[in-house]
């Protein structure tokens, strides 16, 4: 037991593909009207039961005539006809066409009795109760025959097929109002993890509970792969009634899916589970991320254990589960699911197992696609949207290179790379600006990260705040905001930087990569030149000097909740929560281009954009139009 | 009034897209449960309220720790700390690291108070109540701080966003139950035309009736676009009630489409109808299928008619109509949607409007894609399946150069090419074989139409039936059927073509095209040598020999039906519809490869099928292996 729960031996990705396409989770047949079989699968061959269409039918408004009696006929010569009547489309002729006699019929009518041609009116005269035809026609012209359109007994559309408007019109013609369809495979989510709270739960963070990422990821990724979701109730740290629900679910469901159960005692009772109803097939898998993959049967359905962290299990998903999920909806894998590019940069690996390497897309001012791995660590859910797909890495390789060429699975077939791609500060204007932006892609690591993605040529812009140091790339706008420190709005003794220094007072701080906590450095190196010390000296006296935070509201955030009393940040964030603020300062906000990009339509989005800051700077007390 | 009917001022086709552009259908917004928000398209900025993750979390199995205690530690010289409790995921911590202590700790468990960093179980030895610490760990190692993840105030979507698995990740670690979308546009559908009758329906042939192929084809169509369709009851010829439809559906829609409305009358009532209640914008367009083409508003809502026959509708809905909605529902064009290929065949066209032409694709032996028009007229339905998209000629093109790259729109983002295309014969043994095929395309064409294209080098293989003279194309295999004519079961007087010709029977033909047409006539060209006279004679003297059918069993269907006393069939089908059957002669089947496609995939595949034909052919009475 405790020998396998240290996969001691890993099975290849390929061993895993295997044992998971061998699993049986075929669907049965179902009948669908024909309104809903858009997306369906044909579970049988139909065939045509009735003639398209149902009757000869006039394919034009004109004379419905023998055409032996037009032989000869011209403009010069016309045959003249007795019209003895007429027939609309819809209705049950009431004439025959006798030698010598003509009907007026309507596109779609039917044939009357006797006529085996119809002369397009155009090219007729009619008088009295006459009419002169003026061109000669063969029989069957501008006529379709009883079944020329589909025949009955006709092979219509073959077993497999995927019902798309075009095989709902055919079927239409055929009077199909019932569709025999592949069931979606019915694939079941068991959530485990004492710390998982489904969203729209009250979160309780002091005891560690977080929301529940993967259950809804994997709802959603397998109704994309073409099955059918249930989610069973979470079930916490509620051992009997995991057992309960996993048995329940192998008993409805064709497959299920575990995820998150992280603690010993949980996957002790998916083992025990598995061996008293089951079979385990396999027990790790040699891919980063996703090791502790398991794969078996739970009575008649199969069961597949999935890491716990989002972006592993999703990538886990993806990768082995999604194609037996398709598969066996009768789904084909989509033509875009992958798409090829080169590196934006050299990429290291040196671990034995493959590599499923997140990867982001962006697109050169070519067109051409550029691929950069996202690698924040599993843990992290912004990975799921700062990927686009994963690359696989074989085993044993050292390195990607910069410009060589990789495949990237896309995450879902929709995706698309963004139609421009920017990294640094993050900052409440630029939040606005991307707004306005079709699917921009901006990633808020700081001014000092932003810049070095920006030199090894990945981004197609960066935001820097505060001062830059030899920057040559394009500026193509900006702004200017005020810094300082935000305070609880009530009357506070803070009122300068020597203030926050000198006192006893909890502070929260910014990243070192943000452009805020490079001019709070600037600030505290002046008043440590002022009183003859070093920053660091400074810094040590204040309490949380070290304590960083994720984005630019974050420190103000604590202040409004009474954790702090003092965060670095905007005199806009300050007015947003309705706090105090100390002002410190002033910095420029500088958009950079990627020099090699700014001809790309997104970049030239973003110009356009900008050309409008001081009338969004307007709205938001502390920014102010500047010109760079 | 009849003067717009004529549509003498047909609109360029940029400005039918203009008009169309202009038109108001942009919904509004609702709020849908996570679970439902894939594919839809996020209405607002969605900001995160909370840190991600909430508090500050080990990211190792290990021991919490103060950084400061492991100082200088290694496997040589561990640090032992007293171990002072244990903290595990989901719960609160109970107990504070105080210098010279250390807690247990499990991933995503909440960091106790006092440590600052996690040591990885595999650095560390316990024993006892201490812990050996075999490492030196820096402030922040293994931990994951509040907000690392995401911040509270941070941007997390844009507003525009599809919702794929991977925003529904990021919403979920969010907390967000309820997600605010774009609605979907509202469209309606007006069927008109009096011989419309909806699938399930009874069908009344000899009235002219068939089944309604617009209404399913737009209302799947409308929805693979974004939009929520829907279906108004049909009206037939009833137009007052037409005009209370027209009307009701232009206070619940955004967009109303009508389609069909072959009939002055009908016309006459949308003209009525748009000219009290709103404006008509266009009427006519100068484009190849679809000049009669009208664009408007009728009140609040914008109407859009369509031109009647399906493939011309779903091209005009496709090319005008579909863009708009998908502008409105905030879908992005599919990248999928248009695919570049080369022209199989050289295409004619010498007409000034521009041609909207329906295009099918195969793939060559080396994957390149081949395009070929598909041109059946567009009163057939079957051309709804037969062709995969349209390729726009501009007007005044006067041909398409075989080899010419053409760009071709796909009916449908899901549109994939067949992974196989053959032209020919129709046959029972063959449309089991073809079940057997993933997504075949097989256009039942008859053999001398088969041999034609295989010529042409279009299609990858042909089904000849019959005798088939100097064809240097390789023989992937075949079969023997038995031909002649089907009879009603009670005993008839027909015993040999020679009663045929002379009783006096109701026949029923196959088309010239077709195999089974060919060796009849060879048998009528031996029985003419025989009496020294013409086959033409002979022929004369056959009531119905020139009635010619669309299936292989549509002769033998209509002696079934009583219409017809014999039909040229196959004794397949006698046996299977339960009639009697002269025999006339076996003829071969033959399956020819293009020469330049057997190493395609598809063409293998029907290799490998071909060689299972003996266990088909014990299935199928009148059928038998052969050998070529």
């Amino acid at each position: 037991m405790t020998d396998r729960r240290e996969f001691r031996d890993l099975a290849s990705p390929e061993e895993a593909h295997e044992v998971i396409g061998n699993l049986d989770i075929s669907p049965g047949t179902e009948t669908v009207a024909l309104e809903a079989a858009r997306g369906r699968v044909l579970a049988d061959r139909i065939d045509a039961t009735l003639d398209v269409p149902g009757f000869d039918r006039a394919s034009m408004d004109g004379y419905a005539v023998r055409a032996r009696d037009t032989f000869g006929a011209d403009e010069a010569d016309p045959a003249v006809l007795d019209v003895v009547g007429s027939v609309h489309a819809g209705a049950e002729p009431d004439v025959a066409v006798e030698p010598g006699t003509a009907a007026e019929i309507s596109t779609g009518a039917v044939m009357p009795s006797g006529a085996d041609a119809v002369v397009m009116v155009e090219r007729t005269t009619e008088r009295d109760e006459e009419v002169a035809i003026r061109t000669s026609v063969a029989p069957g012209d501008s006529v379709m025959l009883a079944g020329d359109d589909i025949a009955a007994g006709a092979r219509a559309l073959g077993p497999g097929t995927r019902v798309t408007p075009r095989e709902i019109g055919l079927l239409s013609a055929l009077g199909v109002e019932e569709v025999p369809v592949r069931e979606r495979p019915r694939v079941g989510i068991i959530s485990t993890g004492d710390e998982l709270v489904r969203p729209g739960e009250d979160l309780n963070s002091a005891a560690g509970q977080i929301y529940d990422v993967n259950s809804y990821t994997l709802l959603s990724s397998i109704e994309e792969a073409g099955g059918a979701a249930t989610l069973y109730p979470h079930v916490g740290d509620d051992y009997e009634e995991m057992e309960r629900q996993l048995k329940q679910a192998a008993t409805e469901c064709d497959l299920v899916l575990s995820s998150g159960s992280t603690s010993a005692s949980a996957v002790d009772v998916i083992y025990r589970v598995i061996e008293e109803q089951g079979h385990l097939h396999l027990h790790g898998v040699s891919v980063k991320p996703g090791k502790p993959m398991l794969v078996g049967d739970l009575d008649d359905a199969a069961y597949v254990g999935l890491p716990g962290y989002p972006v592993s299990a999703l990538t886990i998903f993806r990768t082995f589960v999604a194609p037996a999920i398709r598969d066996a909806a009768g789904y084909e894998v989509p033509r875009t699911e992958t798409v090829q590019g080169r590196m934006a940069v050299r990429e290291r690996y040196e671990e034995g197992r493959r590599r499923l390497m997140p990867a982001g897309l962006v697109a050169d001012a070519d067109g051409e696609m550029l691929v950069y791995p996202v690698d924040k660590g599993s843990g992290a859910t912004t990975s799921l949207v700062e990927a686009d797909g994963i690359v696989e890495v074989p085993a044993g390789t050292n390195y990607l290179d910069e410009g060589e060429t990789v495949s990237v699975q896309l995450f879902s077939p929709t995706v698309r790379p963004p139609t421009v791609l920017g990294v640094g500060e993050d900052d409440p204007l630029l939040s606005r600006l991307l707004d306005r932006l079709d699917r921009p892609r901006y990633l808020p690591f700081g001014t000092a990260e932003g810049l070095r993605r920006l030199d090894e040529g990945v981004p197609d812009f960066a935001v820097a705040a505060g001062p830059v140091d030899d920057v040559s790339a394009p500026t193509l706008g900006g702004w200017e905001r005020e810094w300082g420190l935000v305070v609880p709005e009530a009357e506070t003794d803070v009122d300068s930087l020597a203030d926050l220094v000198d006192g006893d007072y909890r502070f929260v701080n910014r990243k070192r990569s943000s452009g805020l906590r490079r001019s709070l450095d600037d600030a505290l190196d002046a008043l440590a030149a002022e009183r003859d010390t070093t920053r660091q000296a400074l810094a040590e006296r204040v309490d949380g000097y070290s304590l960083t935070t994720g984005a630019h509201e974050s420190p103000a955030r604590k202040v409004a909740a009474g954790t702090a009393d003092a965060g670095l940040g905007l005199a806009t964030t300050a007015a947003a929560l309705g706090l105090g603020f100390v002002p410190l300062g002033t910095q420029p906000v500088r958009v950079l281009a990627n020099p090699d990009r700014v001809q790309k339509d997104g970049v030239a989005q973003v110009e356009t954009v900008l050309e409008d800051v001081a009338s969004i700077a307007a709205q938001l007390p502390g920014i102010s139009e500047r010109t760079f």
